[in-house]
């Protein structure tokens, strides 16, 4: 592409950088942006710049957030004695979007997977452990992807946890809302069967 | 979707009011830049809010430009003696990127298009006519939509010129280059066939 203005180039080249836009894309939607306010052009760039420049980890939980101990952990409404695992800050997101859940959050930063070289130092599970070791917490629910990496995390975690009167538990895993029977693999329809529930508790938590 | 960080609520809510961005995807663009260097975000920033601030219309072709002139109506190097007529922004840069083109431009800002309300009064038709009137143009290249709306706005600028001793023509029309005979519209194809052209001269275009 061949432009006639380079500050046209230039914001179509650093668009073209995200993940999944190409430069046709980058273009159409730097063409949108010079249409619009330039209030709400600079809008848009003051929040990237803020967002970049003063978002911060949540010291106890890992999450992104805007202070140093983030809204789900300072909250006094939530319960403090359940922590959901979880592998990245897009997992709590989803699940908080559900507003099932009312306790906390521990975001490990990946899950265990030694052939892309990610063993347990890299995740956060020192934290989680020594969390677990100063805290009152009753239960711990792993949340993690349904594969092989996310059972010997679980597996890992765990094994740690021997000892501790805590509870451990994992999300459940089966045929999913609206999802055929047919089409699902043997795996799930055999872990589905051997931990089928009581139809009066299924209809409950409807 | 609830987030815990408003910083975050905010950048994606902006990312998700770009056109064809829903907010997952926007999720994803946010999560990609916290992860990047801040100098880099920066840049990305800068970009966008410098693009919508400085930039402006060409006052002669009507192109995005950096200054008062465009760099093709300013360049030295440029045949000034043609003109090629074109829908908008986009399809310069897309005749540009051909490298085949060497003359000056006019961006319309649109074509002729009764049942969506623009009438030649909404396009930059008056100021291509006294550019005409004043430059010492030979010829008048019409590149737009191979569509009813072009080949109105085409008919309605050509019949402005008469009494002009200029010579205006259009983009050729035909199959297009890796296209399959079979499968072309029979307009296309009857065009195609009545603006024939002689083999030596297809053949020497290469």
């Amino acid at each position: 592409m061949i432009f006639s203005s380079s500050l046209l180039e230039n914001a179509v080249n650093e668009f073209a950088k995200l993940p999944g836009i190409g430069k046709k894309t980058a273009l159409r939607l730097v063409l949108h942006l010079i249409k619009k306010d330039i209030a709400e052009v600079n809008n848009f760039s003051e929040a990237i710049s803020r967002l970049r420049e003063e978002i911060v980890f949540c010291k106890c939980c890992h999450n992104i957030s805007d202070k140093e101990l983030c809204k789900i952990c300072a909250s006094t409404s939530r319960k403090k004695n359940m922590i959901c695992v979880v592998e990245n800050v897009r997992d709590v997101i989803a699940i908080e979007s559900t507003q099932q859940y009312n306790g906390l959050y521990h975001v490990l930063g990946g899950i265990i997977s030694p052939l892309d070289g990610i063993g347990p130092e890299q995740l956060q599970i020192e934290s989680l452990l020594s969390r677990i070791a100063t805290e009152k917490n009753e239960e711990i629910i792993f949340a993690l992807s349904p594969n092989i990496q996310g059972d010997t995390t679980i597996y890992y975690i765990s094994k740690k946890l021997k000892g501790h009167a805590i509870k451990i538990t994992t999300i459940a895993r089966g045929i999913a809302f609206g999802g055929e029977l047919e089409y699902a693999d043997e795996m799930t329809l055999a872990r589905s069967i051997s931990n089928r529930i009581p139809v009066e508790h299924y209809v409950t938590n409807q």
